[in-house]
C-alpha cells in the first residue's frame, strides 16, 4: 500500500474522531504515513485531501525530503509541529486532531497557542491502521525473520554456541551474522543469558562464560527496511536434564496454544490466556511474568498488546509475537518465540527455526 | 557522583517548583537517577528522602531491580507511573510533581485519576541535572570518544577508506571497529556520505561507491556504558581541489571560533553566533542550516542546544558538540564536529582526532 493510501485511510478516519485535520507528530506514525525517515519531522493530514495537506522537516533534510516524500508540499521548519500548527487555520481546518496518546502536556500548550483554533484529543488512530500490516509490510518482516532464522541457524552451525564463549561473545557473533545477512541493524538489544541468567526474562550479555549444561535462552531480531524480527529460542548446551527438557516442554506446549489461539476476532485477552493457561494448570502461572506478545513491525513493541491487561481483538494482517516463557530464578528459565501473522486461513509463522528443544 | 547523591541533588530542587515529590517517568532520566537499564520504570522521589521514595517496574526485571536499584525500595507492576502516583498519597505526598515535558496528555489524566491528588508540571528537572556532566560521566564520556578517534585511525590505517567501497560498506566496517574497541553499539545511526551526499547533512549510507576526489563525510559515535561520543570529519579521496580545500578551511575556522566561544556563562545563541558569524561573512550563511551543536550523554542530544533558537547559558561541567557545516547542493558539504566538555579553565577536547583536512 502506497504512503498515499495510507493516508487516504488515516482521512476515513477522521470525520469519526471529529476533526477535519489530524496532526501527526509520533515520528514512526510520520514514516508510516509519508516514508520519510529523518529524526525531525511532523505531518498535517488534512481531510481534504493531500492537497491542504503539509509535511515539514528542517534544512538537514530537505533533499532527503524531496526524494522521500515528492507528493506532499514540504514546510523546512525546525520546530516542525509548532509551524504546522500555525498554518492550519490557513487551510482551513476548525477542528485539529492531535496525538494525545504521545504529545505532551507542555507540548501541547505550545500547539493550542500556535494553532488559534481549538486542539481535540484523537489518539492512536495511526496506530489502530499500522496494527494491521499490508502486504508490503509482511513481506518486509517476512525478510527480517528470514534474516534472523539464517543469522542462527549459521552460529550453530559454525558451532558458534559453544562452552568457553561468554554471552557478550556470542551475541556479538550472532548480531554480526544479521548484519552480513542484510540486517541495518539488531532490531533490539541482543538478550543471550546462560544457565541461572535464563531465568531473567531480559538479561543483559555479560562476561560470563557458557558452561556446558547451561540453558541459553537468545532474544533476537533484525532491523531490515525500517521493520523488526523478533525470536526467541532456548537450547542446552549438551545434554538436557530432566528438568530442563520438562520445562522446554511445558513453554513449548503453552506457545503452541498461544499460536493456535491467533485468529481473526479473537480477544487478546483469550490468546493470552489459552497460553497461559497450560502453565497455570501445571502450576508454574507464578514463573510466567509477563504478557504472551505485542505487535511487531516500524517499531519492535507497537500495537496490539498481548496480555491479560490488553484490550481489543486481533484481525486479519495483524503481526504479533507469542512468547511464552517460564523462569525459575537461580536455575534457568525457558522462553520461545515466534513471530506470526494472524490470517483467516490459520497463524502463519514468519520465524521458521525449529521449536524442537536443541542439544548443541 | 552516585545516583543516591543525584537524588539528593534533584530533591534540593523540588521546594522551589512548588512540589513535595517528583514522578520521575522517562526512562532516561529514571536511569541517571536510580543506574536502571531496563525497558519499563519509574520512580517517586519525595522530598522526604530515599527512605519516603519508591522505584517501580515489572515483572521481567525483578532480578535486574535487585541488582541495579539496591537502595530503594521496588514496587513490581506494569503500570509504573500510574502504580506510583496511585501510592503517592499514602507516602504523604500533597503536591506531586511530573515531567510535564514529556508526559503525554492521555497519560496525564491516567496519572491524574490515580493519584487523587493535584498534579504539578514539574519539567525538566532532571535535564538540568543531567547537563551538568560529574566527573564519571565525563570519563564515560572520554571512553566513548576515544573509542571513534581509535576506530577511525585504524580504519584508515588500514586503508578502509578508498575509491571502490561503497557508503555503506566503510560505516559498517568502522561500526565493527568501535564493536571491536568496545562499544556496545553505534551512539547513532552512521552517516557515511560521499562526492554529492556530504552536501546532505543527514545522508544514510548507500550502495554508492566511493570515487576518486570525493569529499567524504563521517559523522559517528560509539555507545559505552550508556554514554554517546559524536564527532564528524570530513576528508578527500585524493588531492583536494581547491574549493574543497577552502570549504574545508571556513569550516574549520567556523569551529574553531565556536569551540573558543565555550565558557561557563557563555549564552548558547552567542557561541552559535561566533562560528555562524565566520560562515556568514564567507557569504554562506544560508549553507549553514543547521543549529552549533548540542549537549551529549546518555542521549545522543540532550540539553543544551547550541543554536539560534537555543536558550540559556552553559555551565562547567556541561559537554556539547561543536559542528559547524557548509553544504553546497550537489557538489558536497563539509561539517567538523568535536566533543568538548565545558570547563573554567578552557574547553577541554574529548574527540582527539586531527581537524586537519585530510587526503586519504
Amino acid at each position: 500500500m502506497s504512503c498515499s493510501a495510507r493516508r487516504a485511510a488515516l482521512r476515513a478516519l477522521l470525520h469519526g474522531a471529529g476533526v477535519d485535520a489530524l496532526l501527526v507528530t509520533d515520528l514512526v506514525n510520520v514514516r508510516y504515513l509519508t516514508g520519510f525517515t529523518g529524526s525531525n519531522a511532523a505531518l498535517l493530514v488534512h481531510a481534504g485531501g493531500d492537497g491542504a495537506s503539509r509535511f515539514c522537516t528542517d534544512g538537514r533534510y530537505r533533499t532527503q525530503a524531496a526524494a522521500e516524500v515528492p507528493d506532499l508540499e514540504t514546510v523546512i521548519e525546525r520546530a516542525c509541529a509548532v509551524e504546522l500548527a500555525k498554518q492550519a487555520a490557513a487551510l482551513g481546518v476548525e477542528r485539529l486532531g492531535f496525538e494525545s496518546d504521545t504529545v505532551s502536556v507542555d507540548a501541547h500548550d505550545a500547539l493550542t497557542e500556535a494553532a488559534g483554533i481549538p486542539l481535540v484529543r484523537a489518539p492512536g488512530l495511526v496506530q489502530r491502521l499500522r496494527a494491521v500490516k499490508d502486504a508490503g509490510e509482511v513481506e518486509a518482516l517476512r525478510r527480517a525473520c528470514a534474516v534472523g532464522d539464517a543469522a542462527l541457524a549459521e552460529l550453530l552451525e559454525a558451532g558458534g554456541l559453544r562452552p568457553g564463549r561468554t554471552e557478550r561473545e556470542v551475541a556479538l557473533d550472532l548480531e554480526n551474522r544479521m548484519r552480513a545477512h542484510g540486517a541495518s541493524a539488531p532490531a533490539f538489544e541482543t538478550i543471550l543469558a546462560a544457565g541461572p541468567h535464563s531465568a531473567v526474562p531480559h538479561h543483559r550479555p555479560t562476561d560470563t562464560v557458557l558452561q556446558r549444561g547451561d540453558l541459553v535462552k537468545l532474544d533476537f531480531g533484525a532491523l531490515v527496511d525500517g521493520y523488526h524480527s523478533d525470536m526467541t529460542r532456548t537450547v542446552v548446551l549438551g545434554s538436557a536434564a530432566d528438568w530442563q527438557r520438562e520445562l522446554h516442554a511445558l513453554v513449548a506446549e503453552a506457545q503452541a496454544a498461544g499460536r493456535a489461539a491467533l485468529a481473526p476476532g479473537a480477544e487478546v485477552v483469550a490468546v493470552d490466556a489459552a497460553a497461559r493457561g497450560v502453565v497455570e494448570r501445571a502450576g508454574r502461572g507464578e514463573e510466567f511474568v509477563h504478557g504472551l506478545g505485542h505487535g511487531v513491525g516500524l517499531q519492535i513493541h507497537e500495537a496490539p498488546y498481548v496480555g491479560q491487561t490488553g484490550t481489543g481483538a486481533l484481525s486479519a494482517g495483524m503481526v504479533v509475537t507469542v512468547e511464552p516463557g517460564v523462569y525459575v530464578a537461580g536455575a534457568g528459565g525457558v522462553r520461545i518465540e515466534d513471530t506470526v501473522v494472524v490470517r483467516d486461513s490459520g497463524p502463519e509463522l514468519l520465524t521458521h527455526t525449529t521449536r524442537e528443544l536443541l542439544e548443541v
